[in-house]
């Protein structure tokens, strides 16, 4: 068993506010990713996955159609959106990287073929990062 | 003469829209950094200063003073902010990262004391940064 | 279970030596690591919480109050320190990067709340660096 | 335990063909990589072992003889070489970062001693990398 | 005056053999460098250019032409290929990082246009990279 | 006129005290950095050279020679030492990191054959470097 691990980018915006709270309790509990008008990053992110190197090919995946399946499920959906308002997948969640990782993880989990997905990591800025193994 | 630099980053949030244009033309010239929902990044910032060392501290400058005139007059004013909303000095500018950068080294410029302000590098992504050295 | 990891830095001075050993076997042992005048490191942590995201912030930590945690427990008593020195949790024991990252893991897990400890890591240079998981 | 981490870098060529097949297939599976006249990478390598500290030293190996052995057992094989053509344990193996991965394994865990390999993980660039364990 | 820059990344192989000089010559002064069976690099490339910010998008120039512009001069013509073989740019020159630089700055210095070529910096490695400013 | 660039590291101790000051002054203008005890850094630095290429081999300096010059003249005197104490050249000096670059410029100057040193640059930690021109 290899894994393999494609990173990809990509920028957002978002907020962070639980609309059952008052602004005072927002600001209390979330601090500046509370701000009303929005923030946003430069997120990275890490897709590894597993599997026995094919004998014809020495790949666990092809790493550029992994790329390719990145950039079609998630990056061309999420870059330079704003996380709460323009991402479908994102509607009805508090956009924190913990809620995010995982529905990034059930989308891709249905799409990779070949071989199996094992953790998504997704940093937030180069001092925070989540890591999410399907379960 | 020695040039010290001290290096700080912010997150925020902008869109790219010229007001006098059309959703079309800022599409077509901005593309994905018009997006009406704001899009966001991790900055980094690079402040120079350039001057001789104090033989009674070997210092140019002192590099946590400088850290803490970068927060102050900076970076708590832009982190988890709105650049085109939330700024004051960023207000009737198209926020570009040219165009940030040239506001940030006018308000640099009139604080730094007992050194010179040699250079402002300013990175929006790993991949896209400006300089500006004051003319 | 998502797994959350706070970055935070610091540096220190150490060095490498056996006080039940001569110096010659010091030196044997350890290299430049025991030069007797001291040398130091810019250390790099990472801390590893894990845990469900709380349906009302979806955190599985505030990572805000788990740097300041970081901090106030360790950061705060190695900064610009003396490990062999000046650091009460250090006495004892030899300054390697291992025994360092245990000391570390018996403080913070008795201190992390709401999630798990899961993994420290401490990275002594860019090409050097220990985890741990508590056993 | 404590896992230990040692990272070494080297630089290489390499192509990816498939003799059994035409110039067309490798082609499409390939990709660039295909190229007849070879291409190259600045590869990186982190070689993990686990153990116990040993009370005399701290160590659960010493840094400075594990870098020794990474060198002498691989890097001095690879580095400035051409995988396909000029590396003895490449032979007659398509060289994927995967299979490669595998075969530095296999060299490094009949060498390495008083303490167990854990993981090596082989970047050949800054967004794809491998990890082997193995099994 | 604003200096922007733009990175971008390719890979190549090559060897550096003066063929003027024996074998014996060429490795006592190229050293790895002149292994017959090539060698390879992950090239990183940082193109700077200079100008006045437009008033009307806050651009010195679009980093997304920048861009494209780097990648179907340069880039589509370098990577994953052989810099002593398939880059007719390269023909008749020693593929060191010096040349390499400067016949990158002829080609692009023709195709920039409003703003003005002023600094290409090439790496090798991350640790050995070039600058040149057309002079 | 080619700039070529080398990079090296090493770690050291030290401590920023002025003896002609009390503790409570020192305290006051040094901070952290007068602990009595010192504390370290990884180091690292950049040596910049200018010249034209070389004909016969396309360099302006031998990489390799380089960085066997900044070794054996500067970092095998630096690297696991305390720069108060163990560094002939810089005793009677603060060992802040400007007072520091120009002694290694003194030292490198004169050393540096067959092309120019042009600049120096060194880095205390990932946020503040000082860079050195000779005047």
């Amino acid at each position: 068993m290899v894994y393999l691990t494609r990173k990809e980018h990509f920028n957002a915006a978002h907020k962070l506010t639980n609309p059952a709270w008052s602004e005072e309790k927002n600001k209390a509990v979330f601090g500046k990713c509370a701000n009303a008008n929005w923030h946003g990053h430069n997120y990275e992110i890490w897709v590894t996955v597993k599997g026995k190197p094919d004998p014809d090919t020495g790949f666990v995946v092809n790493a550029h159609q992994l790329s390719k399946l990145i950039k079609s499920e998630i990056t061309d959906k999420v870059d330079h959106k704003n996380l709460n308002v323009d991402v479908d997948f994102m509607q009805g969640l508090l956009p924190s990287t913990e809620n995010f990782v995982i529905e990034i993880w059930k989308i891709l989990e249905a799409k990779v073929t070949g071989c199996e997905l094992h953790c998504i990591k997704l940093a937030e800025t180069d001092k925070i990062f989540v890591e999410y193994y399907g379960e």
